[in-house]
């Protein structure tokens, strides 16, 4: 057993796949903002008709990811009506704690100021490699949906060698693409010879760019500006792994008529059931941590 | 140089990438039944207002893969108007060589009776290989889009060891997916064991079919019926790369709810250049083993 | 249950891995020529004191790879007698099997005159295949052995793309090494292709064998003479693993001071154990196609 | 142009490679202690007499790695002298850089002492997972030769996720293994999931630990004890990569005849000039972030 009492508010198709995977180990469970998605609920599972009654005895609230849509509501897209994130913290006791995704400094204020002990799950190191997994997976499927040419025997770049970069070069040579990758530390061009990687160093970047057919971005900064992109070929289709503002110039990339695809939240997108293991799985990792295992 | 001057006869996409190829070698390119696709040729390559134009001094004619769309007509999308079969085999002579894809008897009797040479570029074993390479690479494609899961995380059938098995099997346990090949022969089994793949024989296949996520046809057989499709999970996804009739019951498989996805023509479909440049690579073996070169 | 009983005779330590695989199948299992090696066989196998009694009463009767060591005499190693291959078809009659590894004229001419039904395990391709596994494993430790620096890193060159340069080219690859292989025919280069190995004709051989650390042959044939040995560096490696008359011209490497090693009959040496399992595995198939499972 | 003066004190192979690397760069090199080596050395290289003549007007002195063999004395082989570690700093100035592998507190207090910047080239994380190329290699190479089966297709377990792991997982699964990493950290899990490779937390290491082949302990801590041996079958083979003191009780794993390889030091044992080629283009590396280049 996980924990006695778990309470689940808004989300959307990621966090039904939560909610059921939870609902096989944990004997309560109560949720608000799910009206629409009914039939796609286990049935042990309670749907509230009010935040107090879902939250009041849970040993934890959880918020999806992300947990908000802006303007201070829950992101709850299978809600009727809107949440109001500040009602869930309203509701909420001391004992209890809150675990949500991509915590910002506003709620973290309001959870402290509640004397509410908050945990922002997309921190855990786990759910960044495992999210890496779709996203470079995804990244994969529009680059062989966006071109006339086989991805598998293409000359393909990645900037970046962190957790999607990683699994990026990983999956596209195992496919049989021709891998570069662009870095900029030794130790990242070391691991990459140790994979059987070729790298190159961002100082190499405006000499080579030229010669890739697929180019991946992963690294948050604007990487490809005017310069850049003058020497990409017409043909050559870039990608943007990179969370805003990315790491492109669109703007000039579209005067230029270069072909730039900007790919966000991928996981969720492409592959929402594996999205929804891999939160499931990192919410019990806290909690068996926490003790409560 | 190849051939001093070779006529092109109908085609799609990939065939004025054929066109395109070609005329970096050869300096006499005439075609025929491209009015719809004029600023997509290379500029040395000559349209012709009729057939015999086209024809009269060519070394080869060369038509699409498949050459005909049925009721005799070349397979020409990008002609105004119909063009005959009969009508280019009678505009040429003994002495000129007739390449085409998917021969039927059909032309081969009129072929043989005008006393003209004829060579199906289909049926060159280099030719099966390399169009493996879309087909796996289209096959992932489908089953990344179509499914709710990673791909790359899931359990993976593939019926049959043949050319499209090989690439595929390759490709999938590249991507980091874990792959079982379903063969009939012990030396497609100890194939499978050689390049660290994971096999199973047909006769075993009704007790594991039920384990696997996606299942990958390319047995040309009804291999998937009434019993193997109970036992696949609702949630599986079936992908047919099997040609007319293909390899699965699926009008059963619609009745029962079954995911059945069949995928034909591929590489012109996923990815139109590459598959150009494959059939112009063939020719140009052909050629080369003619003594043309 | 394979044969009800079963007659070994002569056998290195893969023919001891062989019986005890099929000990645990077969209910007896009489075996001759293994004096010095009675500790390391199963309990349920017979040491037999003569020829006659290890054959009578067998349904097939099984000869190691390769079965003869020349001379007429049976390949035993562990026998303390000197075994006459006439003697061992003179004690068998016509119902009796003789499965053999490494027939040749002689053996097959005496069988067919004494009607004795005999297969020749070593011409099933499945054992082809399998036992390219070993060899392909056996010429990499070699290649580490024998060199200063890491074969991981290391230009590798492999002579030909048959079962065991598929393998050694899936290996090398996979260690991450750089892997060219060398072919001769266009499905064989569509081949290396759709495995997402480069490839180079033969005909390009002699400007680019300067270029690799470790050069494996696989090939039947003279294929490294005086003007490929010239052109080899100094510091590369060559490893030869095709049969008698081999396809270096050791000779003349040796005066040219290139290093090069013969490495014949790998599996039997480096993995004994597997390649015994081999053995065992193909004969079972045998019997099965036969029937007789 | 790296430095325009270095001094070479004492080393290896490695380090005979390491100085004819910087040699084909740097116009200046003095060494010493190779008086039996010196064949091996570039032309443009100086042997001095004395330590003194060596060291004088360098920019930066080298020691090798490891750069003592204990009791003060530099690690030099092809010395016919020790070298005592403090003459080397006492002939050194303020202004010169000490670069050296494997430092330990008494010569950094010595260094500290005379005010000379000393940097321990081992210590950077690009060397470190280099290092793990040639390591890995290196015990896949014993495990190759030391069992009776085919590597490439046993069971292998790998003991940690470190620079090591990481590379071994890969090189062994690349070559056809199946490949088992046993972890202790959620991310850990999360990365070798990523890389499409199976593994286990040491928690469940007591009841899997007898299902594999080849176990490599790559972790620094005793993992492999009394209990943990007991389960570990005959046959199967341990190789120990990790350094002083070991992962393993090797006297009761002799005493339980378990076979037990201690691999220590592979790099410059199976790959020296690899290994000399990574320690140069780590001193490049750290010369070219002081500016030096």
């Amino acid at each position: 057993m996980i924990m006695r009492e778990l309470c689940f508010i808004g989300g959307d198709k990621r966090q039904i796949r939560v909610i059921n995977n939870m609902a096989k180990f944990c004997p309560h469970i109560k949720i608000y903002g799910f009206d629409k998605a009914e039939e796609e609920l286990s049935e042990n599972v309670t749907l509230c008709d009010s935040l107090r009654e879902a939250i009041e005895n849970a040993e934890a609230v959880i918020l999806p990811l992300p947990y908000t849509k802006g303007r201070e509501m829950i992101n709850a897209p299978f809600s009727a009506e809107e949440i109001h994130t500040g009602d869930v913290l309203r509701n909420m006791n001391e004992g209890q704690l809150l675990l949500l995704g991509k915590a910002d400094e506003g709620i973290n204020a309001i959870a402290s100021l509640c004397k509410i002990k908050s945990i922002d799950y997309l921190e855990r190191e786990e759910l960044a490699i495992l999210n890496a997994i779709p996203t470079a997976e995804g990244a994969i499927e529009i680059a062989m949906r966006e071109t006339p040419y086989a991805l598998s025997l293409s000359q393909c770049l990645i900037l970046g060698n962190g957790k999607i970069g990683k699994v990026l070069s990983k999956m596209l040579s195992g496919l049989g693409a021709k891998v570069t990758v662009c870095v900029r530390k030794y130790k990242d061009k070391a691991y990459c010879k140790s994979m059987g990687i070729d790298s190159i160093f961002f100082s190499e970047l405006g000499d080579r760019i030229g010669e890739y057919d697929v180019i991946f971005n992963t690294a948050p900064a604007l990487v490809i500006g005017y310069r850049m992109l003058q020497k990409i070929r017409k043909e050559s289709l870039i990608i943007d792994l990179a969370s805003k503002p990315g790491g492109v110039d669109f703007e000039t990339a579209e005067q230029m008529g270069k072909k730039v695809i900007w790919a966000l939240s991928l996981p969720g997108e492409v592959a929402p059931e594996t999205a929804g293991d891999f939160i499931s799985e990192t919410l019990i990792n806290i909690m068996e941590e926490m003790g409560a295992v």
